[in-house]
């Protein structure tokens, strides 16, 4: 429960008590606005896996009770005195990070994300001791400098996941030369899930050619129908993995679970880059040979920065991109966990938090 | 036995005729010289550790009798009616590349190293049916375009390994930027060997500051005195690699050994790269929480092009640049090579063939 005397203002949220894997109604504390601080309503948080992962103590890192989300979006309802780009009414998002040391040469290049000393927006111990709480809840305090706008176009429950998903994708796509040049370049996108989703709607709103590369063959119909991507490979079927070899300049893979990286550096062309995106818990198989015999590169890559973030919000505004979602009332989160655990989901849960909390 | 009819010029050279791990005295033909074509009289061969693999059939595909040895120097005997660079008397060079198709993108751009149909100096098959031999064998038949001219300033022993182990270091650190810049930029060697300290060479010759990660700490002092390495991390310890996290900006990993990549990529600042040369015949371990969090990156070389090639052997006639070797006679490889199985060497075994065969 958090004890911080600066601490004064009661919030509604939904934590993770224990182990259990489930979460139940919580109140507790967040801090005075302070003079650097935007108080939010909360209306959406997004339900990213890393939320499951906390919840379930996945990592051994869980400091419960645990308020997870951290793919939010809502509306200004206070802003502090130092703050100029905000103001009450104003729509706006909160995304992975809620702190940084802001003095260091990452946070001077709005690396934020790299700074050695970046406070998560849940599960993280603040500057003043207490621990973060995150989106599942009905009101947030944000630091000013780790907020962004979000687009009038864009609605807020479809705009949440970009937060967090379309951030992960954006980052390296943008910082690996996916997002310029000429058309027609030729991306590989494992994994068909929240952030292989994004990743396939910036891909084909800068003109790459994208194949998505998939153990599920059900997904095949909905990823060249409603998503666009112009080819789909099964990656449990070796004849047609072959048939594609040397045939992508990049891949994003975003599957968490433990795999090895050989079957699809052969499909990269010489010198072509692979980013992971996905987080398995064991380490991937390098096989050394596609690595070298390709001159390929494998690249990791940690959400974004917040200057980053605001610029791919802008954007999605700009070519209408949001997040296929399923919204849930917040009653339902524990139902929502359950599917995200088997990824029964296309291809993000949003939590309706301002209705229903 | 070489059969192709236009084979007619006889050679003597060493072999391995079988699994057991021997080479024997071996005669054999090559091809007369054509007009794209330069005979070499060979005088020196560097003995590499694929030499090794390739005579114990390690990747399965050894094609006996194979005749091993592609880091070779000599003297230029004959040349065709095509051939302007070379003239008889100069000395040169020929690495691992025999030939390639000279008419795709790679070969247009001087990356005859990745082409499709790249056939190597020995154990590959020509155009023309009959399968490569290399050095270990007292004269060789090479194309024109893959022959390098060895500078005046070098001499031909110590230079023959910079076909091979120089370029293989040479190459990833040209295109990784690491040659380029400012003084001071951190490097890590990993494993000093053949590939290793010719990395530290150019390294130093380009203002580099390195850092030699080894699991053998009898190398220290040779590496500080002899190579003028800045520091010695010893891999096995944990305090040592602690200390050094998040410390350098570039890595030459040369171990073939079986390894994980973890604690190395925990030695790279963000944004920091790996470079895998050596070949471990079993996948590496790559786990994703280091490449991820610090947005590292890992990429494979594989020796390199003819134009780099020799800009690489002019740049080591300018810098005197030349690889520390144990010469050995002809009829003393079988000794050099059950030394080679224990990296006993410092740094490269190079058979003189010149004098003994």
């Amino acid at each position: 429960m958090e004890v911080t005397p600066s601490h004064t203002q009661a919030v509604n949220g939904w934590a993770a008590m224990d182990e259990s894997g489930k979460v139940v109604l919580f109140s507790f504390k967040r801090r005075e606005n302070g003079v650097d601080d935007v108080t939010i309503k909360v209306q959406y948080c997004g339900m990213c896996h890393t939320d499951l992962n906390y919840i379930n103590n996945a990592w051994g890192n869980t400091i419960y009770p645990v308020v997870p989300g951290h793919e939010i979006t809502g509306v200004v309802t206070k802003v502090g005195t130092n703050v100029s780009g905000f103001h009450p009414g104003d729509r706006v998002g909160v995304g992975g990070i809620a702190a940084s040391c802001l003095d260091c040469d990452h946070c001077h290049r709005s690396e934020e994300n790299y700074c050695d000393k970046m406070t998560f927006t849940y599960n993280s111990i603040s500057s003043d001791g207490s621990i973060t709480y995150g989106g599942y809840s009905n009101m947030l305090v944000a630091d000013k400098r780790f907020i962004v706008s979000i687009p009038d176009s864009l609605p807020l429950d479809a705009a949440a996941p970009l937060l967090c998903a379309g951030i992960t994708v954006y980052s390296p796509m943008k910082q690996h030369g996916m997002l310029q040049g000429e058309a027609g370049r030729r991306l590989g996108v494992v994994g068909l899930g929240g952030l292989g989703h994004v990743a396939v709607k910036f891909a084909k709103a800068f003109g790459l050619h994208v194949t998505i590369v998939s153990t599920s063959p059900a997904k095949e119909r909905e990823a060249r129908e409603s998503l666009r991507a112009d080819d789909f490979v099964l990656s449990t079927d070796q004849k047609q993995m072959q048939d594609m070899a040397k045939s992508l300049d990049y891949i994003i893979d975003t599957v968490s679970a433990q795999h090895s990286l050989g079957p699809l550096l052969e499909l990269l062309k010489v010198n072509g880059r692979l980013v992971l995106v996905g987080a398995p818990d064991k380490p991937v198989e390098l096989p050394s040979i596609p690595l070298i015999f390709g001159k390929r590169t494998v690249s990791g890559s940690l959400t974004g920065g917040m200057k980053e973030t605001q610029e791919m919000m802008d954007l999605c505004g700009k070519h209408n991109i949001t997040c296929d979602i399923e919204l849930v009332s917040a009653d339902k989160i524990n139902e929502a966990l359950a599917r995200l655990a088997l990824n029964d989901v296309r291809y993000r849960f949003v939590v309706d938090i301002g209705s229903t909390l």
